[in-house]
């Protein structure tokens, strides 16, 4: 029911990601009435793959957590995030209200030992033609050092997961690179990374600024989810700005236009590396369960991209993954606490 | 001396920029020999626009406050701010270490009366092809509400007086467009914001998004300096990348080389308009006088632009007219001591 544009994107979304993928069961989380009558407008309400689950409430952007929490016990955020509790589903994706999903998604399913806050991990793309993972994009605006270390230690374990590097490096987002440059937070947070380092426990870079993030100068970009969330949106802004002078410079003469027609591969390929939709589905990483987040304004296509990281990571058995890995970082958390997700259920369900 | 290049950029600029300016006039402060021997490889040595005033030291990028502020009386930087301050200058233009070209200007210069702090404010490109002026974009990494507040103030007077508008609109950079998004300093400066707006004494729009920086949904985009100075830096790179990804697709076939061949007008036309080097040169907002920073990593055609920012602000009195709005806009302020920059030396001169 979240985001910009509720079920009139989700469920197109939905449609097409089954009809892609064979393996993949949704399971639709909302007002009832309103997800039938769209499904049925787009011929689906039959399909022996999507399902509907129904939830009264909806939680509105501008809802206060209390409001989300409390008031409404019955949105589809809430319902979606209890089926995963409940073995139900594998993964729940959302466009709405990120501060109440976290806070559901903490109140529901409870962190990782040895994790304080769950963060949001995206995927941005980079020179080096590979994906930099930058965390916290939006799930805690006011971080403190012991924060960005673990989401440090959860970027670094969230990579090694899924692009199967042992030693990823991490990046701090700062003003500078030099040590003395920054506020209090990032230098007493790379005082942290760096004992990691030392220990061998964290693959720590140093210090990188804002253009080090399309660089790949590292693998993980660690910040947070203020600085985050900016960085994300002006990336996004300023694609859609390179897209509009591209547009507005090879329409500008018929032989501009001309030669547009003739790289048209050229143009459809750097439309495709540029479009953000590309890179929509965060994953609130440090909860016992899988929660990914859509982008607010995501159309069909970037909600089919949300869907899909969440069927992959749970198809990959990510969260088990993930949770081994804080575990062997950080001292003060047990093994015999990481939970499983495979082990609830064996068909692969996303709310 | 200053920046990633030093006199390898900063002279080769200012030759550049005396000769395409002929009211220009420019002091190279610096280690004498070093700036001699640069010139004289360009065979610049004799301009009779140029000359050279010596300094000792350097402010190096990784040197604490302490050091550029006490150790080192006799760096270039330190020197070139005084020949503002004693009217030998109109305007200083830096790319070495922000901190301590804002702490020495602080130092030197003092702030207009109602302004705590400095800030250094730049211009970036928008959808609607005029510019967003943005700040605070790396002088302040902690800012307190009153210092957002006191931004939103300056900028307002600067794109007063430099676009001639009268009511700028000013957006407050926050992770969303609702009242209850965002950290405390944001919420609290929202407040400082409406009331001036209710005073008529602003014209704030409200929150904004990172997005909202390049659709040019406002005129002023107020951010603290951690978060300005990632954007930008993100922006840069993700404007290389950009350009990466044009030059690898338009060479990758004979075709799409053709096309590119073809429509090589609207290709220049993209990469003028999306060169980071055309926004280069932050003004420090506040002081009593005109100190312009460049980027650090700043080639020469973007060194030449933040040359042209100083030139154009001192040529247009930019000193006086901010100094006299800032004293509209702040009660606190008296317009007695607003200064002027004008009256002291009725030749152009940058150092």
């Amino acid at each position: 029911m979240g985001g910009d544009h509720g079920p009139a994107v989700t469920i197109p979304a939905a449609i097409s990601f089954v009809e892609s993928e064979p393996e993949a069961e949704l399971i639709l989380v909302g007002q009832e009435a309103v997800l039938l009558a769209e499904l049925k407008k787009r011929k689906a309400a039959e399909h022996p793959r999507l399902s509907v689950v129904h939830a009264a409430d909806i939680v509105e952007m501008d809802d206060t957590l209390e409001t989300a929490l409390r008031r409404k016990r019955d949105s589809s955020m809430r319902v979606a995030i209890n089926l995963i509790k409940e073995g139900q589903a594998h993964a729940c994706v959302s466009a709405g209200n990120t501060g109440a999903l976290m806070a559901i998604s903490r109140y529901v399913l409870k962190t990782i030992p040895g994790v304080d806050r769950p963060a949001i991990c995206s995927i941005l793309p980079n020179q080096k033609d590979g994906p930099t993972y930058m965390l916290d994009l939006g799930a805690n605006v006011d971080c403190e050092p012991q924060h960005l270390h673990q989401f440090a230690l959860m970027g670094s374990a969230l990579v090694s997961a899924m692009e199967g590097k042992d030693r990823p490096t991490v990046g701090l987002l700062n003003v500078g690179e030099e040590d003395i440059k920054g506020n209090d937070v990032v230098k007493q947070t790379a005082v942290l990374l760096r004992a990691d380092h030392e220990k061998g426990t964290l693959n720590f870079y140093g210090n990188v600024e804002g253009d080090d993030i399309f660089k790949g100068t590292t693998d993980i970009v660690v910040c947070d989810g203020f600085v985050g969330n900016v960085t994300l949106k002006t990336s996004e802004g300023l694609g859609r700005f390179v897209k509009s002078v591209l547009t507005t410079e090879f329409k500008r003469t018929p032989l501009n236009m001309l030669g547009a027609l003739i790289a048209r591969a050229a143009l459809k390929a750097i439309s495709q590396r540029l479009n953000p939709s590309r890179y929509n589905g965060g994953s609130l990483l440090g909860l016992r369960g899988l929660v990914f987040k859509s982008h607010g304004g995501a159309d069909a296509y970037g909600y089919q991209w949300a869907i899909r990281r969440a069927f992959d990571a749970a198809n990959n058995d990510l969260l088990s993954r993930i949770s081994t890995k804080i575990a062997d970082l950080m001292p003060q958390s047990s093994s015999a606490d990481v939970p499983t997700n495979t082990e609830k259920n064996t068909e692969q369900k996303t709310a």
